[in-house]
């Protein structure tokens, strides 16, 4: 058990040093500008959605493409559990984790499951025949467009709710 | 877009690896041992249960402490909305990754909300005070009991479902 004793000890430590940052917690526009750079930095994200029963199941994806904080673009086999789950109920989650900074991201919204040219065209990468042998028009490629409405993102003491709508400069 | 494009080529390199490892796929008694490995290696889980409108949320947790693969022990603040949204629904998964392998597993299961004395202690560590600074006697301090059903563990090529139940020797 010395490694969960470990992580426990680790977190606590991180907070005491946040707890004795006097006027550390983030603005919105600083936890914006985080958020986006953990975004940035991550080639993996959790993303949830509902099983047939209501229960939530999750599972690491590979982020292929990001725009802003508003949509995470992601890929996978059309015959999966996943994409059945999302046409039932599009309601998902993608969430960034940062474990050594203790810092996270969680985006909330929709998944629409797209399967026109256009969607597989874009997140076509080189090495994607290894999953979908067919190429971009291979029938078990499916392409998963998320739309977030709201972002979470919380840093040491600092946890933040705000809407993922792109900032129009004012 | 650097990152995103190579995150994307290790994962399909990875999986070119393996597909020229022919029957590399695991037996369910190879895949759970790999995933109790995993859940012993890993300080940080996920934690996935629905919202009030249903949507799941996903958060990291420290994984205090573990039961095989069909018991996860967190620790949680009793005002937060995460305590809120279990007492409502208890369903919930909990999801181990080990980003740099792709691998993963899936636990899916329910959470029970504990405020008794004898889970407080149980999980109760050194340092807890920063979180909650009344003790283990702290009305803000909550346990979160999970409760997984079935396991989902895959790596490489290989995807298996099994029991979370503990597997009684024969």
């Amino acid at each position: 058990m010395e490694n969960e004793r470990d992580s426990l000890a680790q977190a606590a430590q991180a907070a005491q040093k946040e707890k004795g940052n006097q006027g550390g917690l983030l603005s919105e526009t600083e936890a914006r500008k985080r958020a986006l750079d953990l975004v940035e930095s991550k080639g993996i994200a959790m993303l949830a959605s509902n099983g047939e029963d209501g229960t939530p199941r999750i599972k690491a994806f590979v982020k292929v493409e990001t725009e802003g904080l508003h949509r995470v673009w992601f890929s996978t086999n059309t015959s999966s559990r996943r994409v059945r789950d999302l046409k039932r109920d599009g309601r998902a989650s993608v969430y960034f984790c940062d474990e050594g900074r203790y810092r996270g991201l969680l985006l909330t919204g929709a998944v629409t499951v797209r399967a026109d040219e256009e969607a597989r065209k874009r997140l076509w990468r080189e090495g994607c025949e290894i999953y979908y042998p067919g190429g971009v028009a291979d029938p078990d490629y499916t392409v998963l467009e998320f739309n977030a409405d709201t972002a979470n993102y919380y840093e040491g003491l600092s946890n933040l709710t705000f809407s993922a709508a792109p900032v129009t400069p004012s």
